[in-house]
């Protein structure tokens, strides 16, 4: 089956994702009996363009990469989203443009009009999730499309995958881990290297795994975003992230990390949602010591974890040790390729 | 809509899924859309019978549990295993015999048969898959059927089902793991309590998680044949147990427990698939000193852990802490949810 696929955000995630597809293709093809077709791309800063017949990948991210306008492609340019929406005749939309904490916004109105469509979605922005994942869901459902956000959290790690897949018919009533990776990579470097605080988040920064404003990740807000997706995801929760008790690391100086060790403790930025019963769900956010003996101690620079705990499996946990560049464009195909495969219809099929 | 099931097999696994299957028929409807029918029962010890009207589950467990034959049911009882699986007129069949590690049989054979018949199969018996995975899957495939198997390798937890679900397209080149949980209890019996092996092993036969023969765990076995499937199911290897370079811990004195232990580290029965290219894979399972730091050495008791190295994301760990009695049943369970909702089934379905 041929599918027709539009990128909608062309930055890190959107041009990782364009180089997976083409060194992919041939396992798309061949296990999976995928042929994709580019219809559309669409970058904040280098223009949106449309094509029903294909573009070109390779000469988009060589273009872009190089600073260039897509207006070197075949193809007809569109003056903005809105518009790339409209004229852009995709099955599929990857989503990734940046994620606004505030309200989810302009990515939430974009996933309520493609869904609205009939077009599926895949998105690795925690925007429209964290805000609309219940309406989001219903809408999907409605229009007999796939909503899949597997690069949310943990990059991608197949975290709800496990969800959908592995646990029907279990009631998750605890979720925890730690979801951030820029703050687990400062309070390791904290405790391995003695570094300050202010020296751990310039190491972050140079290596490219925190923003110059740093604050959403500092501060605790990627951290409670995430635990507000898997609240209400997994523990069908109705949260907000405004709504998570949250603390960040800003407060934590050397001596509290040093202090930690010599009780034979790490501290790590811990996230926590706690179902009470009739989804009435408490999320929390904050620096946590953990014990030498737990596993969340092991957990070192960029590595994440999560666990479930579940009225039948006591307790299931996740470790994504070390994600690569590919590794969240790799949650958008694993989302592509299931939405093909049928995944996002629970209805029984047999007979 | 309504499944016709059989409980072929009806030991401490096959009791407990009855148990589940009671206790969460609302959640399979209201969830799923699934109405379950149990039209045939088939025991070691005491009998085969079948109803296509069904039978009356609570009084199935109740006579066995009270060493009762099963002749007090209603229905027509059969005279043994092959005719109740000619006289069955189930959907889908749950197998959950006990574990032939020489050849996997008779499993393979009712497995065989069964998905020849265009019955729907799901086993906890590792023999069938650790012997004939591929030849099944092909014979699945072929009638259209499922063939799933998620208890087989870490109780319920959802192994296979993030192979399946969660990995689409990824490369595996490496699974690793504590695949045993009577070994593990007794490591860490021995380590914590002080115990010698031969007291620790005394203490996993009290608890009831190691056989009277105790063989099968101790020298390895279960932890090569765990193996063997993995390396089978992951890496598309052509696997037997015993290619499985194979050591178990009977030579371990709790002296070795203690010197590990005063060099920081602990022995574990650690379980290993590398694939060197090709479909190569060499596995093996042997007692290894992990170092305090290693995940590995954070898994005690009963809890066990699987790791797959890929080519996308570099590392992927799933721990199963403290099964219950119920997680070998509930991954029974969730893979007959998975066969209704066409999880068998990988082809595209859009369009």
């Amino acid at each position: 089956m041929r599918l027709n696929i539009a990128l909608l955000g062309f930055g890190n995630v959107g041009r990782a994702l364009a180089e997976l597809i083409m060194s992919r293709s041939e396992i798309l093809h061949q296990q999976f009996g995928i042929e994709l077709c580019v219809v559309g791309i669409s970058t904040g800063r280098h223009g949106h363009i449309v094509n029903p017949n294909g573009l070109d990948l390779q000469r988009a991210l060589a273009s872009v990469q190089n600073g260039h306008h897509l207006n070197v492609l075949d193809g007809n340019l569109m003056l903005d989203t809105e518009q790339f929406i409209d004229g852009c005749k995709s099955d599929l939309f990857f989503e990734s443009i940046p994620t606004n904490p505030q309200d989810g916004q302009p990515a939430l109105g974009y996933a309520r009009e493609l869904l609205g469509r009939s077009c599926h979605l895949v998105t690795a922005n925690k925007g429209p999730v964290a805000f609309g994942y219940h309406e989001l869901s219903a809408l999907a459902a409605e229009n007999n499309v796939g909503f899949f956000f597997e690069s949310t959290v943990m990059d991608g790690a197949p975290v709800h995958g496990v969800l959908r897949e592995g646990l029907p018919g279990a009631t998750v009533n605890r979720v925890s881990g730690i979801f951030n990776s820029t703050t687990n990579y400062i309070l390791t470097r904290m405790e391995q290297d003695h570094l300050s605080f202010e020296d751990a988040l310039s190491a972050a920064q140079a290596i490219g795994i925190a923003e110059t404003d740093p604050s959403l990740d500092i501060d605790g807000w990627d951290a409670a975003i995430k635990t507000t997706i898997l609240a209400n995801v997994a523990m069908q929760a109705d949260l907000r992230p405004a709504e998570v008790y949250r603390t960040g690391i800003r407060g934590i100086a050397l001596q509290d990390v040093q202090q930690a060790a010599s009780r034979g403790k790490r501290i790590r930025l811990v996230c926590e949602a706690v179902c009470s019963g009739d989804h009435a769900v408490t999320a929390r956010v904050a620096p946590v010591e953990v014990d030498y003996s737990d596993t969340m101690a092991g957990i070192t620079g960029t590595t994440s974890i999560v666990s479930f705990d579940t009225d039948i499996l006591p307790r299931l946990t996740m470790i994504e040790y070390d994600p690569g560049p590919f590794t969240t464009a790799y949650g958008m195909l694993a989302d592509m390729i299931n939405i093909v495969r049928g995944r996002s219809d629970t209805r029984p099929v047999l007979r």
